[in-house]
């Protein structure tokens, strides 16, 4: 039975720009899984009102309908353990849940911050006034606003990474020698900003933005290979 | 043969306030190791020299010297490996390194400049200028300056741990279901505050607060029984 994912698109129907749909992604690669994605935007709100909620990803799978990115990993890693594993062991995916909070409250949050003005340019139309409004709504200013002080704020986001940029020094990737769901987690967050934006939220010394290449590689150069800016 | 730490002391010799000390010895305490702890001030420099670096907790197990906490939690795993596991699985090793780099440049730098000034009053006299003239060197004003607004840089300190906050609403510990090194590694900082300070540096409804009083009382009560300041 094919696995579908309503997965968040841009005006371009290929442009999938979600951080949370990338971890599923990723996450469902890692695992060898075939997936079919149907492009949504965030006013189909129609469409997957039957996962009894309105944010994607939503994913289904032999019957069972799935959303929130955490909850998708482990339904993956529960459904099929005879595939490559998402974290290593049981205790490995309780540790693994603090980065994806971390990663959730202070590396999206930065992000969207620096880069709500470059999300706005990429979507659909009929998304725009939902998009503007609930989010002036949300922080209290013009989107414009938002991301006119990128420039200096960026440096503050760099450093918020350095709890990452320690590990990355000590071994290649965040769960040791290959890549897990921790380094999903948060590569998830680079192929948002690498899909709509050619800010550099990195800079090309940083050992994270080595990772990030390596990221890019990996999965048969899946991520690599998605629509988005090269940095 | 006994296993020994040289352990960061205050005037009083028991009161034992390192974060990093605190970690070991949970670390100790989790695999059922005893350990003979010997009271070192920041100036007894010379009493660790032959460790090759000047901090503690410096470590001394059959033979090998070992000094920074992390080394020390990988040499007890792998030194002692019938014994309960620090982490789990070689995964949740590398991924918990991540939570020990967060706490280090996040809780720990939040938490110094919170009590510089409750450190300073707890320590042996011959520390105190050693103390404030490098704190205050490092940190580019007085010690008194750095407490001073505390009241209002607590309430940033508490938003800084909502990854934790979220992790635990999800589950009792950070390990899941019972305490591993990913959770002695943050509890050692609340270890540190617990035992200078009466400063509050979370609130009674915090569910930290709920898992700090857990791991007080984990390990034997051996937590709860040290030198401290009840919250």
């Amino acid at each position: 039975m094919n696995i579908q994912l309503f997965d968040l698109a841009g005006a371009e129907p290929d442009r999938r720009f979600s951080p949370y749909c990338w971890r599923t992604k990723l996450a469902l690669a890692h695992k060898g899984l075939t997936v079919e994605t149907m492009p949504w935007r965030f006013t189909d709100k129609d469409a997957i009102a039957f996962s009894g909620q309105g944010r994607v990803p939503v994913l289904l799978d032999g019957g069972k309908v799935l959303s929130d990115s955490w909850t998708i990993a482990e339904h993956l890693e529960d459904t099929y353990p005879d595939r490559p594993s998402l974290f290593g062991c049981a205790e490995a995916r309780r540790v693994t849940r603090f980065i994806n909070s971390w990663a959730d409250t202070v590396v999206i949050a930065a992000l969207a911050r620096l880069l709500l003005t470059d999300i706005y340019a990429h979507l659909h139309d009929k998304d725009r006034h939902y998009f503007r409004e609930s989010r002036e709504k949300r922080f209290g200013m013009p989107l414009e606003d938002m991301s006119a002080d990128r420039d200096a704020r960026v440096v503050g986001f760099r450093q918020s990474l350095e709890p990452v940029r320690a590990v990355l020094t000590a071994q290649p990737y965040l769960a040791g020698n290959r890549p897990l769901y921790a380094d999903y987690i948060l590569f998830g967050c680079f192929m948002w900003t690498r899909s709509i934006s050619s800010f550099r939220v990195l800079t090309a010394d940083d050992p994270i933005y080595s990772w990030r290449e390596r990221m890019l590689d990996g999965l048969d150069g899946l991520p690599r290979k998605a629509p988005g800016y090269a940095e």
